[in-house]
């Protein structure tokens, strides 16, 4: 067991940081912070690195966004071009709604409702109507303006300047062009940094969009909850463990079971029962063979096995060769080689070129 | 034929701009400048809507990189969720070295040598030893320190400021890191800018990391050729037109032609001859249907078409649906129902829930 696992210590779960980031919330929702030490790191490649060496029982990573698409350093890091990384696996995940709020600090004449984690805010101090009525009047460009769905608690008219990062004022254009329209808007690194300032801030004058989480952690106020123009935004995170080598491309390993593990898995971690699973695998072809490519994804067909969604990024090794980022509904299982997952990874090894299991783990979408 | 096709006009092909980007210099490689009126603006999307208006003939857009992998702006305007772009095809693609280079003003005392555009920048002038040793000398940590492939022509010991794209420091360090170690670096926002402003610096202490097209454009002097630390690092484009909206989603239509394509067609541009041409098809699958994704795969195994990539992106229905880009060997003939990608596509239609053909084009990658 190494060094960073001592049984006295609580295990440690590194993710991506800063405090009170979106990866950070996902984590929270995965690991309570009593039995777990929570560990933010700079980087993606950060999380891999305390997995694969050890330092971290657990990583915490994000993997796709329902609107932008994958995260292509995540995908880049388990492509592993310097094998660097041989030994993690996915062994969890989490979806996180990225719920833009405006965080700052009330008035002392507005009323405080309480931090409440669900439900709209409402309650006394709501303001009932748009202060800035230009941005829902009708023009010949768009004769039907959309109307923010989230409202503000309390008075904003303190607010001179706005903190967050890029991606987040294009999340809540009709909010914020309802009511903060003309208020200065200054970019910054990310939203836990945006959330930061304003909390070392106490004129009132600034204010963030960041989320929940970050009000929480930052002891900031909930101005507005919600503020973002599309409801359904989300972001799934994967949990990465490390697995012995052998493990990864062969079919019948059964993995160690560490005391620790046993003694306090996370929420998001290797819960077993509904058995409904999800399985990465990523492969790499030979681009001289024609017909490699289908013949690999054949071999998962043959097994029954459904694909839920392909990634690829450039191979590395030469110009317009690539790997191939495939996650199916199926569990490689442990114990016996006749799963057909585990019977298609080795199918699948006569057709590909090179492949790696990336880890299977339980389904936590709902539909 | 539109307001921007008039036959006594040349043709306009509409790039992303600015002038001497990656994206110009693959437009002049495909289309000659006596023949075509060259347009640069300012987003991918202008390209896709001046050719879906007709006021381009022809515009040309960055589709993947061989080390950053695909340019997803591209792959999403391809999806066109909005359907702004339905009879938007690739016709052809072209393939640029992404080769960087110094530019500068050289001093009175350099011997200036002729701009070249192909072979190793050397002769009088050149420094022969790095002038900052402390970059190639051996660490602990790097015992076997990268030399830089390129060298300075001339004396760069008056530059006191750098401008370039924030990913292009990171292609360069060993040559930076040798040459112009403590030298200032400002961000900007494409290399090509970076030229601008060192352009407009008549002082002589700002040069710019940026393309050789750059330098011819805009009258700089190349004081370092290829410093890029990887030397085939490549990036892909499509040449796009307007084809009639029936033609992408039925198999068979004659596509009308056009007398202004006739008279003056470009090089990347629907030449025929070799045989070698590649598709692009996009499609989504119904996800509740397990095995969709394979069973739509499956049709171009049948008809033994290779597939070469396969990309994919939200599908902006409904979250962690997904479109598919599937990149195959193979042409849709025009005149026949007969070939095996018509065959396919045909095929495809029963097992997928919507498809969409987005061009053939002949290949044009020298291995």
């Amino acid at each position: 067991m190494s060094e960073g696992l001592k049984l006295q210590d609580k295990p440690v779960v590194s993710f991506l940081g800063p405090k009170a980031s979106y990866t950070h919330q996902a984590t929270l929702g995965a690991f309570n912070e009593q039995d777990f030490t929570l560990n933010p790191v700079i980087t993606i490649e950060d999380v891999f690195a305390s997995v694969q060496k050890g330092t971290a029982y657990r990583g915490v990573v994000p993997f796709e966004n329902s609107s932008n698409g994958s995260v292509v350093f995540t995908l880049d890091l388990f492509a592993d071009l310097q094998q660097k990384y041989p030994d993690i696996i996915v062994c969890g995940e989490s979806y996180i709604a990225v719920q833009h709020c405006l965080l700052g600090h009330h008035s002392d004449r507005d009323t405080q409702p309480p931090l409440s984690l669900s439900g709209t805010s409402s309650g006394p101090g709501v303001i009932e109507s748009p202060m800035s009525s230009g941005a829902v009047t009708p023009t010949t460009k768009e004769p039907v303006p959309q109307k923010p769905t989230a409202r503000p608690v309390g008075d904003l008219s303190r607010i001179k300047k706005l903190y967050s990062h890029p991606q987040a004022w294009g999340q809540c254009k009709v909010f914020l062009n309802t009511y903060l329209k003309s208020v200065e808007k200054q970019d910054v690194s990310s939203t836990s940094r945006a959330a930061q300032l304003v909390a070392e801030d106490d004129s009132g004058e600034s204010a963030a969009v960041s989320s929940i989480i970050a009000a929480r952690i930052l002891g900031l106020d909930l101005l507005a909850k919600g503020i973002e123009d599309r409801g359904d935004n989300t972001t799934r995170f994967f949990v990465l463990k490390k697995a012995p080598s052998s493990s990864t491309s062969a079919s019948a390993t059964v993995e160690p079971t560490s005391s620790t593990a046993a003694a306090s898995k996370g929420k998001a971690d290797e819960q077993a029962g509904t058995g409904d699973w999800k399985t990465l695998v990523s492969f790499t072809v030979d681009h001289a063979n024609p017909g490699s490519l289908a013949q690999s994804l054949a071999v998962f067909a043959k097994y029954g096995l459904n694909l839920t969604s392909i990634n690829t990024r450039p191979s590395g090794v030469e110009n317009w060769n690539y790997i191939f980022f495939v996650e199916l509904k199926g569990k490689k299982e442990e114990d016996t080689e006749d799963g057909p997952v585990n019977q298609a990874l080795k199918d699948l090894d006569s057709v590909c070129r090179a492949w790696r299991w990336l880890g299977s783990w339980e389904n936590r979408l709902v539909r």
